[in-house]
């Protein structure tokens, strides 16, 4: 296991080759999401793509670096695109799941545990979603199991966010909390892990770098914002003007 | 009827409910809108979804507080989940109404008609849509009359708002010509409105709240913006840091 | 051909009118870029429409000044909703083609031929794209001759951007690097060429009006924006502030 003295090094290094790779996320994203997605990915340096035409989404996958699928505003034509981008990214491209708001509506749930099933190479959700979709509290132990049962990486955003593979487990103490208030805070941050794990190919590492990269660029903006406003353009800056010293300094793992 | 002198202390404690209750407004509203409208209801205090999904949508309408029906980029999905909705909805919680473009297209204004009749608890439109819907220009008797026969409050936003119930008629001189100049602004009123009448029983109250916070916050985002863009940044963030004095200083009605 | 000299004060003139007729510009462009691309619009002094109902769409056009179509995000229901608004545009308002990603998916290209068939008065596109579409590589003779062959103004945004309709070529050196960090800039680009053409009738004038705005929008953008985030609120600013003078002053063609 990476020491964690090790991992704001490993952050900024996995910042440092999306700068240069220019690596290509499909997202299969909710259509508030979106805009935001594509733009947290572009400040990090990637290219996002975003249809989600079934007829289409295997030529964009077979050219993408990774995929993350998110559940928000799912629908039949979601559920058919998810479905035939797995069929392209199959074990040839790593993708992240991303189970939006499998806490209010069961039909969700349902089809989130299908992916589940289907080896993401990591799980990004918050306490609620997490819950639902384990039928269990979250707690470290929890997670753990379940990712070992999964094989997955899971990646929890709370305060404080917690990454595990079931054998590595850590806990980040960065971000703020008016990113709460700004909505697809999430699904950024899961777009920004896919376009990390399609630099790093240790699912735990590149979980663990965008979770402090998104935290840190929060951080950074919530301290010139006004409001969630001002956040939401701000951390877009922070991301991309993000440099090793201020990923050092800031990092708060443990 | 609240004399106006009582309203702006009135629309402060609206928005002191919405942030200590957090009530879940779900909206249909138009993909153009989603974002900005999820993020002014976050800035309020309150807990956006946005599925638009005719299997999904009833658990969502199921566990919200509010309901939100705009008929921008009304398509079959759309109206199929607005029929859905409103069965779930069905006197259990309120609902507000948002005819976006009614005056563009003869379809969606029929079918407009349609909602009209299903009794929303708030008509949120501007002049032209009046117009359209109600075919008769607008003036305040004509807007009183409207939401007599209909048992719903009317809320016209324009210069100034004016917000009828048919008995009771206010109007608010709060907002900034620039407000207009920002995308889904009046989508993002009447989501606004749905938070307030989610905590609010009384619709005209909760109309009259909602227009008067989001054009003070308006108002307050005009001075410090330097153009449409940094206005719609800047609304998000005045609405979140509003405060009860500065709702009573500047709270305009007659 | 106007001589480059002309050019500065002509798009000023352009805008004007913009600001003046306020020409309503419908737009079938992707979920990504609808919310940016409407406040772009709104800042030049547009009015935008963006449904992409098929059943919906036809009066929409009906009373549209010019039309957008985008390839972004393509789906069956975008596709008859382009065959809707074309019949319905046919020869009586102008329309724009912006072939979105035309290099990334075969289905998406073969469908973009057949539009560039259909006399679209301008094509708005970048380099991967116009080789995609025109299977040869960008240079300025290649973009002429493609132009001449289809009737088509050819608008290509790049460093430089190039503007050409077979007969007349020019040369855009306005813009800043950091636009390209910001998500929908081409797709909002094409949009605001849209309302250029609405109220310019030479084609070639308008591409090139509308590539000068947003091209200096962006460079006052990003003299005082802090990252991508800020430069996307800042160009909405910019271009709802621009005046005369400074269009003159920053106009760099060539």
């Amino acid at each position: 296991m990476h020491a964690p003295r090790d991992l704001p090094l490993m952050a900024a290094d996995v910042l440092a080759r999306i700068r240069t790779r220019r690596p290509r996320v499909h997202c299969i994203t909710n259509s508030v999401a979106q805009n935001f997605t594509a733009n947290m990915l572009l400040s990090a340096g990637a290219v996002p793509s975003m249809t989600t035409d079934p007829a289409e989404i295997r030529e964009f996958v077979a050219s993408a670096d990774a995929l993350l699928v998110n559940l928000g505003t799912l629908d039949a034509v979601r559920q058919a695109a998810i479905k035939a981008a797995l069929a392209e990214a199959d074990g040839r491209i790593p993708w992240v799941l991303d189970p939006v708001f499998v806490d209010r509506a069961l039909s969700r749930a349902t089809f989130a545990l299908e992916l589940a099933a289907r080896s993401p190479n990591i799980i990004r959700l918050n306490g609620a979603e997490f819950a639902a979709l384990a039928e269990e509290q979250v707690a470290p132990a929890a997670l753990a199991r379940y990712a070992r049962e999964r094989s997955a990486v899971v990646a929890l955003t709370g305060d404080p966010d917690i990454v595990t593979d079931g054998a590595r487990t850590i806990s980040i103490g960065n971000g703020h909390p008016l990113m709460a208030k700004v909505t697809a805070m999430g699904c950024a941050a899961s777009a920004l892990v896919g376009a990390c794990i399609a630099v790093e190919p240790d699912a735990w590492l590149a979980a663990t770098a965008g979770l402090i990269l998104i935290g840190i660029a929060g951080e950074l903006a919530a301290g010139s914002a006004h409001g969630p406003g001002t956040l939401a353009s701000g951390i877009l800056d922070a991301l991309d003007g993000l440099n090793q010293r201020t990923i050092v300094e800031r990092t708060r793992v443990g």
